[in-house]
């Protein structure tokens, strides 16, 4: 082991977490508090800018690959580790989504140099993470990895109307880029977007599988009349027949919870949303989540189910369109086990659990040995400009990250 | 009896009411098909300009109040009728709801003078009838009724963002008007904007009432946490408890059905409305209405219950926001009397009932006799493009106003 401190962290190790978290702090500001660097917008392009700039004061190699993915390099091997994560946000959203990762793999960036260590390393941060701006996630990841194709993405729409192949068009990006390679093993920090180690008080997660979300649309239409002038045995209202649904589907997601899924309703939208008009139509946007096939099959069909049902019962219309559906992934279990090793080792706390959220790890996962590794946010609260986790954690996870390279690279 | 016709409509009559729907058909118009003439806009005004030229046309006089409501006159006698509807529209909404009562009122006066009858007749126009620019209905009529004072309405703000004192003071407008004075007795043709007559069968209705609507916004606060990595059991999700207190209201408005009352939830906010967010907060509009003040008072007392009690179990926040209240209006019995006897002897099927929607009739009964005659509308479509009545049910309407006008000032 390295000589680096374990239960708590140098004071210089802290003020660079903080330097390079101030870096980044700026870009993409808005006056709400947050930020929004949305994918492939000028925002994030500034981020990756700020990204180059930083790995090459330090000394390091700058590369960008076909899609705008940016790498810091302290070597130019064939075959290195990679340290992962993305600089893009939400609209509105926090500091630490991405940007933690970023600066996990640059720490660790740095303690390799500063102790001359002979480790190959690329930190990587990858395009366009979140679906904030295209509907699609991982796009800089995926396309890379190829997990995606131009198929997926060429035809969607950034929130200012331009096609993603406009976009890259216009910046000499290619649709169609080879494939990474040369990946050893890919590692990503990420905040973990919910409140499970916070409740349980433990300083670092270690991911075992990723979620594989499936999303819908749910529309329920009825018949837009008069609030005042149609009695009530005379409506076919799809909000009354939505909130019958909305309530079955947060049943259907606590029966699987047993299985570690859940079920969510994130948007509704209503037609015509007026005080003195009963609803005519509502669609509803469901993400449900879960590491078991068979808990997801089951979820999926019972919502099927309750939507018809409940539209017979009330004569309405209903129908679905599925938005999108990935498999769950699982996560090289050798190097979890190592992982976890070593935090018991450094007497880091730390807790193996299931990543709910999507990550760019996920991409990773089909072509390389791949691990994720969690620290804890404020009250769980993440795409929001509350948003918050301490730079201690971020050292906790570059720690961790480091001592494993070293063990591994021995 | 004068000498017109009972069960089917001479073709000058016919025509004429034609000339008049196609008179105001294009103003307004917009590219969905509909029309948006909101109070006190532009289109409202040119309307009302398009009134004045009609009645101008057939040799009428015309009068303009101090809140520019529109007055097509067959007398300068202090004591007249006044046959009243209105001439501006909700975003985006139909040909009928208004206009179909201004054009029976000028079918009336057309034959008043046809039939050289000596009836003192005022067909008027009241302004901003819709709370679709200013959230406030009636406010034509209400002012000059004084039914609505200056403090209702002055600091209320349109659509494109300025304040009612600013427009009538730009246009010359008094926000304290004199209260109109010489009416006999007030009655309004309108579109019933429901389906109960159609569902019945039959070509006119009779309003007894109209009911007093109360509008809440109920407000209810959780987290808005990621949809996929916070555990089903870790939830404070505001829409799955928005979802109870909306199937909770619909529930509250069978109950109290017996007394003809509704309760509709018409519009719903959610924040952030993201698919990988759970919602943090929903706002649900809710609309209630009744002719019973027992059931209306039951009804708010037992959603508010109902809200407190869902957020308590559920760890939300939940407070309600009254945005109106109107109690009931009950409308001249002797009129109804009348007017039903009338159509009897025509053989005109008519039904006595309730109005759920609001009218300018609500301004006048406090100020005078007061009668409602609603018309079919095509499967109670209303406040949409795909409303629809029938230029006959018109003449129908008009009929029975004026045989009661001949019979009443005999």
């Amino acid at each position: 082991m390295a000589k680096l401190p374990k239960d708590s962290h140098r004071v210089e190790d802290v003020a660079y977490a903080e330097y390079l978290f101030e870096k980044f702090y700026v870009i993409g500001s808005i006056s709400t508090g947050g930020v929004t660097r949305l994918g492939y917008s000028d925002a994030e392009t500034e981020m990756h800018k700020m990204f180059k700039s930083i790995g090459e004061k330090e000394g390091f190699r700058y590369e960008e690959d076909e899609v705008g993915n940016s790498f810091i390099c302290n070597s130019d091997s064939d075959s290195y580790y990679l340290i992962g994560s993305h600089l893009d946000s939400v609209v509105d959203g926090g500091r630490y989504d991405g940007v933690a990762g970023i600066i996990a793999g640059l720490i660790v960036l740095k303690w390799v140099k500063d102790n001359k260590l002979d480790i190959p390393i690329k930190v990587g941060a990858f395009r366009c993470e979140e679906s904030s701006n295209f509907g699609k996630c991982t796009v800089g990841s995926g396309l890379v990895t190829n997990a995606l194709n131009k198929h997926d993405v060429a035809e969607t729409v950034s929130k200012d109307g331009r096609t993603m192949e406009e976009i890259f068009k216009e910046n000499g990006y290619s649709l169609y880029p080879e494939r990474i390679s040369g990946v050893k093993q890919y590692l990503e920090l990420h905040i973990e977007q919910g409140k499970i180690l916070e409740e349980y008080g433990e300083r670092l997660g270690i991911a075992t599988t990723i979620a594989g979300p499936k999303r819908f649309l749910l529309h329920l239409i009825g018949e837009a009349e008069h609030s005042g002038a149609t009695p009530m045995d005379m409506r076919h209202d799809a909000l009354c027949g939505a909130a019958e649904l909305i309530s079955e589907i947060e049943s259907i997601g606590r029966d699987e919870a047993i299985w570690k899924s859940v079920a969510t309703v994130g948007t509704v939208e209503l037609k015509p949303n007026a005080l003195n008009v009963i609803p005519g139509s509502v669609t509803l946007g469901v993400d449900i989540r879960g590491i078991n096939q068979d808990s997801l099959n089951r979820m999926e069909n019972r919502i099927k189910d309750s939507g018809k049902k409940i539209a017979k019962k009330r004569g309405l219309k209903f129908y679905r369109d599925k938005i999108s559906e990935m498999s769950p992934v699982v996560l090289s279990r050798n190097m979890q086990e190592t992982l976890s090793h070593i935090a018991k080792d450094m007497k880091i706390s730390h807790r193996i659990m299931i990543s709910g959220a999507g990550h760019d790890a996920m991409s990773f996962a089909e072509i390389c040995d791949t691990a994720l590794i969690f620290i804890p946010c404020d009250k769980g609260i993440s795409h929001n400009k509350n948003e918050f986790a301490t730079i201690e954690s971020i050292c906790d996870g570059a720690i961790l990250i480091y001592e494993y390279l070293h063990e591994v690279s021995k």
